[in-house]
């Protein structure tokens, strides 16, 4: 938990005064949204737009000032978890059940910073299951599509029941093991009809990636940079 | 109307007994629906599933029997219109707002025939307004994303309000005037996060394409044929 602390209050240094901030989801997230309470009570002005109902009802209850989506033209940064980060800063995220609204906030961001302690780095992605957003429609042939790219597809379950996502989708958590191409898997699998977002997040979208180690430690990672 | 008749009544030749029929949805399809209703009184034994309530209503009036997507592996042939066919035919479908469903089910058949009166029949693309469906969350910001392809993108209204999917989410028309490449299009639209289906549907899902005349004359495309 502290690891996550550490890379939560680590990326709030990126946000500037009058800044329109955009709030993922999570628990690395929680400590992000803290900080910037914090920092909102000391007299920072910015405005946020948060990725679900439960992050909006955080900053509220901080008294960061929630803006509706109709009402700005873009976002400055977007602060984020993710459930697991590969070598070249892929993510796959939606653990939360809210990466289809995460996606489009990191899209529409300037600057998109992804905050997790060090156990989300792995080699190559896969291990965790990826989740896939679709339209509870025709659903089993829709499994059998995703089943076809190569994994286990599971509907997500919440109290014995489907979980359904804010949009009034299903999810399909897919278990793939080892994901070699991450960014031509996304693509087939946006092929397939009824398929409303996948939880893959490619390198190409992300600013930088914050990592908090239990140790107090905090590591940036700039996927864009020349090494 | 006539012409939608007999490109409607036209189609259901292909139906065979046994066979899981997928149901589309528009005034062409309601006459094709119209005669399985005949054929099945006369004891043809299908089974359908529908791409929308109004058709599953109008089948279930005409006692066909409708089964649930969950009970089903495949479909044999879906029958279903279209807004525009271009000469390749590549369709625009979802004026009448069902297209995601309409593309799972065609994407899900093993033979999808498309029913259209002649004055569906064009040489390119885009004189209809391409319908994309998107989820409701960040609207202004996805609408940006669908201009900036070279549109002019309109949130479907009806009745006053924002026009909802059976899946719950918006309808955008877009209107392009000319779409010059609508499989590299399909696929730039499907990039944007927050974008669910376009009504782009390719010539390669089209088993063939039956155009009804008003004068009687019915006649049949392949789009796989050489010629």
């Amino acid at each position: 938990m502290e690891a996550k602390r550490y890379a939560g209050e680590w990326s709030v240094r990126y946000i500037e005064p009058g800044m329109t901030i955009g709030l993922g989801t999570g628990s690395t997230v929680f400590f992000a949204i803290q900080k910037i309470g914090e920092l909102a009570k000391q007299g920072l002005t910015v405005k946020a737009v948060a990725s679900s109902d439960r992050s909006e009802k955080l900053a509220r209850e901080l008294n960061i000032p929630i803006v509706s989506f109709s009402s700005i033209d873009s976002i400055d940064v977007t602060i984020d978890g993710a459930d697991e980060v590969d070598a070249q800063c892929n993510l796959i995220k939606g653990g939360g059940g809210a990466h289809t609204r995460e996606k489009i906030l990191a899209y529409n961001s300037k600057d998109f910073i992804v905050i997790a302690d060090s156990s989300k780095l792995v080699e190559k992605l896969g291990k965790f299951p990826l989740p896939v957003e679709i339209v509870p429609f025709a659903t089993s042939l829709t499994l059998q599509h995703l089943k076809a790219t190569g994994c286990e597809p599971h509907i997500r379950q919440e109290n014995g029941q489907d979980y359904i996502t804010e949009n009034g989708n299903l999810t399909v958590d897919c278990q793939f093991k080892e994901i070699l191409h991450p960014i031509l898997l996304d693509a087939e699998l946006r092929k397939i009809p009824g398929v409303v977002a996948t939880g893959l997040f490619s390198y190409s979208m992300v600013t930088k990636v914050i990592v908090g180690y239990s140790s107090g430690l905090v590591k940036e990672i700039n996927p864009h940079e020349k090494t």
